[in-house]
């Protein structure tokens, strides 16, 4: 066999049978493996930026890396932003990222790049393989850094002569790396705290304990003492809804995280990379959020196991009896009338189907939907972990892929959504039961918000150019059907719940574009 | 002033006088001073790689750097696939890339990359600045950089606070490095062999020489002594068509590039990074194209005036006073009947508006329009120098901004088109005088050849899918009409003809998409 061949084999045995591909010249051998290997679920995407986005919403689903296919250093380059994305949402990825064999790098033909070092800021690992009996193993290792906690970028660099050449070797899977225990004397540093004074402490959460057994031992920990429970602002994946145990979303804005935070004067942090911090630095406001005079205490860090972590602290305070308060189910009315913000939100919320997984980008229209959401049916949420914009289609597309069962709803701004837009030709390629809800507004609505936070009260005709997405407006509709999405452009409330209930009972992707 | 006004001062003192800007909220302070500095051109793309792409289409029209204004590593990263063509095109540009305030850098918040390493495999030179005073100076550091021969990519990392903050200094120009003198002892090397055997000698240029003048003396050296011209493959820019002495591009594929040159003893090299080599490397075909037992001579570098190199051979062989050979004006009658390989290239030629500027990732279309053109009123041709796809419509947007006052053709194939299909936006905001030719054949058509190539000679059916643009069909029109360009679907080769003297007359962008 091939190498490209013993690499597929290799990843098959370790657990990875999905490649999300954009492949070239130097991939040929590699698309030819696929060829013979129809275990390995292949999905094409038609920019790089959708195959890493689309990896980036597999891992979260599914915690395991899926593998994305790439083209030398120009496709590594256009997959960078959700990669970026990838990495802060602690999701494993195995890029494969073809190359020139090795012997003609040194000639410098036109598509010849430095891969490894255009990968050092996305990547926790990079390996490039120079031989065909190795080039499977190197996957498997990467495959169990991927997998370490808390999920990690592993970058594969193949030289097409090394997926050529021939070889006899399949690898054994490899096993990750144990997450280092959590430490007792930290454990107790928290449990000192949560009994001294639980109403003066909050445990601020981020990672796999955002999810059903994770939220009900902080819940049945803040029962039983008191203490206040947050998320980070943007995780990676939040369960919610009803029989979920609830937890605060931290705000965005630094001055209402303060606002939050000023209470506490113990915070507990569990799977962050870092202290509360501002997204970004604003004139008066410090970079770090935590109040003064308030102290934090890292129970885990993102390569610990953060369910652990709540489990121990949770029979340290003797909360495991605790009876568990979830979010009970209330359900609103379908709203009739204009759209508007009043009336988008108890739409979404009123339709949202069962155990539905959301891919939120939906920069300043969120906020209402979030909130008329929280009560409805237990639902997965996923955010905008690393700033990047462009990942809510491709992350809809991927869990989709990954949950075949689950219906997607994908909430989508419009400036954003520009940046990944060729995802909607895999979700029809695919027909996957993606509903996009797209929000027109017709602006970088978030520019305008942080000129005017910049004190640029009264902003010329240049700056507003450069913050609105008119002259000409974007015809979503007819983008979508270009793509081969359906789409419906409702005048109502009323035609907006139809459209979603229209929506989520026809198989294959769809596409409301709400001009607000 | 603040340090984003003193840099725009700066910049405009320097000759940089347009700005292609995808800004994000670290770049607020650059968009208040852009609000107050109209001597600035600024045009908003929605997508950071039409940025890049445009950058490059306008360097490569006026040889001095348009800057770029991207959004941290994730703006940089969607921009790295155009720089990469920009590099090999020998393009000046200056990238100005936002960054977190230096320390809020350590905070590690969401945006937070490492943007220099990042930048590296695309720039030739990278600057963070750390004070408001020396910012504008770092600018014209680097825009002065960037005109060095041969044209190369500065970027330019410029924090939030160094941007927001007060300076009275604004900077001066900074002169480019002179380049490197051509080597007396290289040209008599050169004249040596073409006096020796003119007609076992070839000439293979590269750069700013591939223009008019340069273009005239290299006509009269092969006058003179009976050598062979061959321009690189993907020139970034090529003079050609009627009153332009003319000259042979070299092919794609290796095996055909070693046939053509097989008959030299002597490959006289200008402007080129390298000796020819295999743009990808294939079994059995060497990574050096040089023929053996033939031996190169470098006479310029990139790094050297490839005119002036071109001048001194002249003078060397006493080819001056040669009388020039210039390409004909012949007329090809407007072809009528199917649209097919034997209508399309007419149509286009017999249509092809003097002066035009052609933005040519036609793809496996493209050869027979070459042809067509070679003789059609004069025209300048730009090409996809670094293998990094999507750089078509981006190039032919920049071009379009750099010559207002002539028409812009972009020949597009439908895989690379969708890796930058925002730039019809912003075509159509700036009601660009570009016509886009879409060549939808549905599918990767190298791909099918290189998997042919590589040996697989009946794909199955993953591979097939994996390189078909089928199931959907793309809907170019569709999507050219969500980004307001109004587009036209031709079913004849009088119709084709019809629509493009339509979208030559008529002011602003069109698409014509063929069915082929």
């Amino acid at each position: 066999m091939t190498g490209a061949e013993s690499l597929l084999q290799s990843a098959l045995k370790s657990g990875v049978d999905t490649c999300f591909a954009n492949p070239g010249t130097t991939e040929m051998d590699l698309v030819a493996a696929l060829d013979k290997t129809p275990e390995m679920k292949t999905v094409l995407a038609l920019f790089e930026g959708v195959c890493t986005g689309m990896a980036d919403g597999y891992g979260r689903m599914l915690d395991r890396p899926a593998m994305t296919l790439l083209h030398l250093g120009v496709g590594l380059g256009n997959g960078i932003a959700n990669l970026h994305n990838a990495r802060r949402a602690q999701t494993p990825i195995v890029n494969i990222i073809g190359d020139h064999p090795v012997d003609h790098v040194p000639y410098d033909a036109p598509l010849t790049s430095d891969i490894a070092t255009m990968a050092i800021p996305v990547s926790n690992e990079i390996c490039t393989s120079t031989s065909s009996d190795m080039v499977g193993g190197d996957f498997a290792r990467l495959v169990a850094q991927a997998k370490t906690l808390p999920g990690k970028i592993a970058t594969h660099i193949t030289p097409s002569d090394v997926m050529k050449n021939e070889t006899s070797m399949v690898h054994d899977p490899v096993a990750p790396d144990a997450p280092p225990a959590i430490d007792d004397s930290v454990v107790k540093e928290c449990q000192a705290a949560l009994e001294g004074s639980g109403s003066e402490t909050a445990i601020i959460i981020n990672g796999r304990a955002l999810r059903q057994e994770g939220l009900t031992l902080a819940n049945q920990v803040a029962s039983k003492t008191g203490c206040t429970l947050f998320s980070v602002c943007f995780p990676g994946r939040l369960e919610r809804g009803a029989g979920v145990a609830p937890i605060t979303r931290l705000p965005y804005f630094p001055e209402m995280v303060l606002e939050k935070l000023q209470p506490f004067k113990t915070l507990i942090l569990i799977g962050g990379y870092t202290d509360p911090v501002s997204f970004f630095k604003y004139e008066g406001i410090p970079s770090s959020l935590v109040p003064e005079g308030c102290r934090t205490i890292r129970l885990a860090e993102p390569s610990q196991d953060t369910v652990m972590a709540l489990k121990v602290l949770c029979e340290s305070v003797n909360a495991s009896g605790e009876s568990v308060k979830t979010q009970e189910l209330k359900l609103y009315d379908k709203p009739t009338g204009a759209i508007d913000r009043n009336t988008i939100s108890p739409a979404i919320a009123s339709t949202l189907p069962e155990n539905v997984i959301i891919s939120d980008e939906s920069g300043m229209s969120g906020g209402p939907i979030f909130y008329h959401t929280m009560s409805g049916p237990a639902h997965t949420s996923m955010y905008l972990t690393g700033g990047g914009i462009g990942y809510g289609m491709p992350c809809a597309t991927g869990a989709a892929i990954a949950c075949s069962d689950r219906k997607v709803l994908s909430l989508q701004a419009d400036g954003s959504g520009m940046y990944t837009v060729q995802a909607l030709w895999t979700q029809a390629r695919e027909q996957l039961d993606v509903t996009t809800v797209l929000f027109s507004n017709k602006k970088y609505q978030i520019l305008q918000v942080e000129l005017d936070r910049a004190g640029i009260k009264e902003p010329g005709s240049i700056a507003q150019s450069l913050t609105e997405l008119s002259n000409p407006d974007i015809g979503w509709a007819s983008l979508a059907k270009g793509f081969g999405v359906p789409a419906a452009e409702p005048q109502t409330a009323e035609g907006f719940v139809q459209e979603l209930e229209r929506a989520y009972a026809e198989p294959g992707p769809h596409m409301i574009v709400l001009n607000i």
